[in-house]
């Protein structure tokens, strides 16, 4: 195959992943139709078949270039060498609330979204969810063993129980937004998260 | 009408309300059909409109309906004054943890999952989850404010601001235990807010 033909197959398949993904995070699983992609892109439905063998597996893909993201992002501000690890932990939280209230709190994070509807009803996305959920657990764990060197975050708690906490309260807050439309969970889990629970 | 007519009318309505409620919080609201609710109860069409006029107000009720159970479940732990307001909140976090337990983590609850699905498709029952998420958030804060005055819960920061970190970290460890179909996040959420964050 020519590399042109090659970079082409390549740009298509992370054009159905980018067009799959904004439209799961949007509708969640079972209402985004591969049709619908497809029109969308103006892609044909052989195209789609040869990059993934269903819809499932499509999904697996998606949340895997939803993860790269996430975790880049994760990389950039949680092992950010220039600032504490208790002040990494605020940059993450608010570059996270700028991006949800530029959305008007819609959408949220498309790992939480496919948990709340899939991990009942596939166990593949189930396994691929937990896998990321506690990669990302474990990034923010790493922090918080960091600040708890250097005595910035509590040290009466392992980092994983605290990360555990930190990951539940983001979730539930993100949810909770995403209902009521209004950013204030967010801005009261950051408050109490960062200046009292993970405070020493 | 003759008081039996009545009574079976009333009947129907709450075996329609039962059966999609369990459904619905099995898989979610696209997913469930209400042919399937019919099938199941072998209830004919003409009697489902006759009590909702569409899927949307039918999910309306049947969020109402799980409400009353759970403000019945949240009154009788977080008012039951033979127990301080701590320990209330403690009863209440093993009594659904054990539900959920029973349940191999699967479910969840219906309110935190129709959020997360239908926040952004329906405005209808967006506006009915965030009256219901904010009674029941209103009900933890008026305990947290008892466990205040007692001195038994942290007072720098408001029962407001408590309760949202409550709610927002029980309903993130729900789905994080759903995902990872572990009850290990609950355990964390409970140790960790119990005996740390509202404990004065």
């Amino acid at each position: 195959m020519s590399p042109k033909a090659t970079a082409t197959k390549q740009d298509t398949k992370a054009a159905l992943l980018q067009a799959g993904m904004d439209l799961m995070m949007e509708k969640g699983y079972t209402n985004t139709g591969i049709n619908d992609v497809l029109n969308t892109l103006g892609i044909p439905k052989g195209s789609f078949y040869h990059h993934f063998d269903s819809k499932e597996n499509y999904a697996v893909e998606i949340i895997r270039y939803f993860d790269a993201a996430a975790v880049e992002m994760l990389t950039r501000t949680l092992k950010n060498s220039n600032q504490t690890p208790l002040n990494r932990i605020r940059t993450f939280c608010e570059e996270k609330k700028a991006k949800l209230a530029s959305q008007s709190c819609s959408r949220g994070c498309l790992v939480g979204n496919l948990s709340q509807e899939m991990s009942d009803q596939s166990e593949v996305l189930r396994l691929e969810l937990s896998r990321v959920m506690t990669n990302w657990q474990n990034i923010v764990a790493e922090c918080i063993k960091e600040g708890q060197k250097i005595k910035e975050i509590k040290g009466d708690r392992t980092a994983h129980q605290l990360a555990e906490l930190f990951y539940s309260g983001w979730s539930g807050a993100v949810l909770r937004a995403k209902t009521l439309k209004s950013i204030e969970p967010i801005d009261t889990f950051i408050d109490l998260m960062l200046n009292d629970v993970l405070k020493a």
